[in-house]
């Protein structure tokens, strides 16, 4: 990093490490063709896509990533088939197998993002991690559960929360408010702690009976 | 909790909120009876299993929670079918809204499991979270990329690393060695950190060509 970062341009997106992988799971023998169909009908535009074996990494600004998982998911769910989507998201740590940035940058704040409706009903568990270290973090990062509870806070007034489960929140509405609970969750709580990471399971078109 | 800790029993694991949350996903339109198959043929001694519309929940000790989830998944994968399991491990913050044990409760720490090979091979993307609070953790718990780089270093000298994306770790070996060096991990940060959570999404029978 440059000692003198006045006289520097902000750190992009990409270079903050914002961005996201995601598993995007068929339960249907005709898979590759849902999978790759889906993939075709969502918008890269500014966003790096990388698919190996496992998962698909996004990097990019997070309303484009958001706007293209919305998009992947919504079409893999149209074809009727049960979808199970697992999604990382994840900033404040870019690079591979070590942070390129050290701890104690100044956090890169974002604005919430706003997603177009989808019409299709999405039910997640979702869990947030803010990853704070010890020394730094100063007052407003004194314990790692309270901006945690504060955006479940925020999940319940949005009538996006369906209930706690162990060790995941639930989620339930249109796929488009699930993304954006999640989302804008990670980014507000990314506005005073670097390095945040939020996990969703999302579970579409199951056949499993809700509970009541 | 009670305030004479040396009068009371120590907690068990289900007390100190060790489990798992668990998505098993099966590329075929046989999922329903691959799924019910695996669960059947799963040992489910100690635990407490709980499914729902969206993932399943295991309570217990560690080894209990492990042996479940490699004959679960080895189970499905045995079927031929690709399979895709995202797994979330927990440690250190029982409860479901809220964290029933305050921060700063000392660890409870477990010997590391072994798990009998399966014979299948497995790939999976690995994440692990030490959540640290930013006033509590002392000397050992300063930052919280120093124990993640340490277990890294062991899943290399155990031959299991395979390279590492953004945001997670590759691991490729015996499904069996891969839980294995996960939960290890997970076991090993949760001796010095309360609060510990690591997710895998574990891939099989992929028909994706896997990265040279």
């Amino acid at each position: 990093m440059p000692t003198d970062q006045t006289t520097t341009a902000p750190m992009t997106p990409q270079q903050y490490g914002v961005g996201a992988r995601f598993t995007l799971s068929v339960y249907s023998s005709d898979y590759v063709s849902i999978i790759l169909g889906a993939l075709g009908e969502a918008d890269a535009t500014g966003l790096t896509v990388e698919t190996n074996d496992i998962s698909t990494f996004l990097g990019g600004a997070e309303a484009d990533v958001l706007r293209y998982l919305r998009d992947v998911v919504a079409a893999a769910a149209r074809t009727g088939a049960h979808i199970s989507v697992s999604i990382l998201l994840s900033r404040g740590c870019p690079g591979e197998l070590e942070c390129e940035l050290p701890a104690g940058v100044g956090a890169l704040a974002a604005e919430p993002i706003s997603l177009r409706a989808t019409g299709i009903r999405a039910r997640a568990h979702w869990s947030l991690y803010p990853l704070l270290d010890g020394a730094a973090g100063g007052d407003r990062a004194r314990d790692h559960m309270t901006p945690i509870y504060d955006v479940i806070e925020r999940a319940k007034q949005d009538g996006l929360y369906s209930g706690s489960d162990h060790y995941a929140t639930r989620l339930d509405g249109d796929l488009a408010a699930v993304l954006e609970t999640a989302a804008n969750a990670w980014i507000e709580v990314g506005r005073t702690v670097q390095h945040v990471a939020t996990h969703l399971t999302v579970s579409l078109n199951s056949p499993t009976p809700i509970p009541a």
